[in-house]
Parts: C-alpha cells; structure tokens; sequence
C-alpha cells in the first residue's frame, strides 16, 4: 500500500486491488476451463469467455496459454507451501506431525479439486524452465515428506524395518489420487476424509502391531 | 484333446497347441502396443508388426482392434480370479488373508506393468457389452477386497471407527499406483516392493496402537 493506493480511493477510481483481482478471476478461470477440457485443447477464446472478457483483452492479462498454466502451477505451490509451513512450525510428537500436515494437504485437494487435477494431470504440459521449477517443487515437497516420515522412524514411532522410500511412494499414491475419486455430492464431507486419510497415513507409518 | 489333435500329432503338422500359443503371442503383443502408444494411437498394421505377420493374417486371430482389447481385459480378469479364489480359500486369520492377497495382488501388477497399465488406462475405451463387463468385473473385486477388510473390522482387528468403505479407497489408490511409478531396473526387487506393500495395508488397517 503506497501513496498512490490512498491518491486512487481518494478518487473513487477502481482500486488496485482490482488488478489483483482480475489477476485471480483469471486463474480461476484457467483452472476450470483446464480442468474441463484439458490443456492441450482449451483455447485462449475458451479462457476469454469463462472470465468474460473479449479475447484481446484477455492479453492484458496473459502472456501466453503456458504463462497462464504456470500461474496456476504457482498458487498451488503457494498454497502448499503454506501447509508445509504450518507443519514444519508445529511443537508435538514426529506421529502428530506427520497427521496434521495430511490431514491439511488432503482436505487442500478436496476443496480445491479441479485445481488439484489441473496440478496432477497437467504439469507434463509446461516446458522449459517452467517444466524444471515444477519438478523441482515436487522433488522438494516428497523431501519434505519423506523428511517428516525419516523423523518418525528415527524416533522409533514407525514398524520396525519400515524403509521411509518405499512408504512415502504408498502413502503419496494414496493420498494423490483423492481428487480423482472425491465428489462433493457424495456422502462424505472433506473434513470427514481429511482425517481419515491422516489417520491411516500414520497407520501406515506404525504398522501392525 | 480329441481325435483331430491325435491325427494332427500323428501327421507331424503344427500341434493345436500352435494356435493357441499364437492367440497368446497376439494378446501379449497388444499388451505391449497399446502400452506403448496407447490403444487410440495403435494401428492393426502395429499389431501386426509386433507379432510378426501380414496384416490379412492377423484377422484369423482377432476380429477387431476392441476384441483383442477385451482379450487383454479377459486375461488380467483370469489372473485376479486366480489370486482372489487363492485368498478366500486361505485358513488364517483375517488380516493375515488381507496381507497375503495384496502380496499376491502387488506382485501380479509389478511382474506385469505393462498389462496392468493398459488395463488401468484402457477401461474407458471398451464400449457396450465389454464395457459393461469390466465394471462389473472390478465392482466385484473390489467386493471382494472390501469384503476382506470388512471381515478385519469384525474381528476387532481394524483400529476403532475405521470406516472400511474409506480405507477400501486409500488402500486401492496406493496399490493401484504401484506400476505407474515402479521400474525393474530400480534399487527394489518386485519381492520386497509386494511384501511391503501388503505390509503397509495391513498396517493402514490396524492403525496407530
């Protein structure tokens, strides 16, 4: 918030904020349009008419269909920074630590599943150094992960012979797929997932008995 | 065994086993097209191509590309039989029929990716009647598994408040993964991926002690 921010309000001209929010209309409008018809064949037109705007205009948004795929890849990063921030700052056992971070990762792609689709299916369609950021995103949240799960082990909370890589790809898959198969229509909240979810993931960690 | 197949013997021509043995060559070389181009993108001359004949001769052996298709479907639903009627007639505790199932169900998939993929990707490009089959088919299986787990939590045997309808889904979209990301050529032989993963449902079942 500068000088200029208060000389606009003062005007009653449109504020800043509607920049950022056009910005945001339009990534939501990215997701979906994505989500629906795929990234290879949604066309900038598709994008223009799900945020209600003329084609030409939609440039002063976008650079480009991958620059806009990119942003959606980066609010997703943001957001799972976010619950990895959360965790990481959490005071409890390597177990509860382990729960709380799933149980906010997967109710993140429930109330966000097109654009948890969007991120699944879709980042093989960024090239370049867009391509390397994502990958490199991905390597850095597994490590993550596979950090927290190696904290358990080495606590002594996991089954004893647990091998932290061989779990982390189980539990990953599991919880990765959770966008594909939830519908919000069907009989059971997010919240209710969520923490099931995060329950068997520490199970799978602790083992039989 | 009839009377032909004696007379053929007898005569020193190709045995009846011949056709049968080229059936299978043909269902494992479309196994091995449609993984690697995907069914869509393979043509009849690839198919034709991979088992080594003109393209006339491979319609002695299939009547369409959706037939040769469902014979891929048709040989992964004998084998899921095999492993499915090898568990139900187990005498051992229920967890323990759950931990040898999967051992059995992982192993089947990781000694054969490919056929697993195609399977996996492919349902959704059967039509009418086949397609109709292979749902039934996997509704079934997963009665199947569900009924197992279901079995666990009478027994007392899952952790308290387990809802086996949830954990069905967390346990099969792990395992299910599991010839996406494995390579025979990785640091795991099949052996011990199968046994941990059946170890690790087990441990999703009983849950943190």
């Amino acid at each position: 918030m500068g000088p200029e921010t208060a000389t606009s309000a003062a005007r009653g001209v449109a504020p800043p904020t509607g920049r950022r929010n056009r910005d945001a209309d339009v990534v939501a409008a990215a997701i979906n349009v994505f989500w629906r018809k795929g990234y290879a064949d949604a066309s900038v037109q598709d994008l223009a008419d799900e945020v209600g705007v003329l084609k030409g205009s939609l440039y002063h948004y976008i650079e480009s269909k991958e620059a806009l795929l990119m942003r959606v890849f980066d609010l997703a990063h943001e957001q799972a920074q976010e619950t990895i921030d959360y965790a990481a700052a959490l005071d409890v056992p390597p177990l509860e630590r382990v729960r709380r971070y799933f149980e906010r990762h997967v109710r993140w792609y429930l109330d966000n599943i097109e654009h948890a689709s969007v991120f699944f299916r879709e980042w093989r369609s960024l090239t370049g150094p867009n391509l390397q950021t994502v990958k490199r995103r991905r390597r850095s949240y597994a490590r993550f992960i596979g950090g927290m799960i190696e904290e358990c082990r080495l606590a002594g909370a996991t089954a004893p012979g647990v091998d932290s890589r061989i779990v982390l790809v189980y539990v990953l898959s599991a919880v990765n797929a959770a966008p594909d198969w939830y519908r919000r229509e069907g009989p059971d909240d997010a919240g209710t997932i969520a923490a099931a979810y995060a329950d068997f993931v520490v199970g799978t960690l602790v083992g039989a008995a």
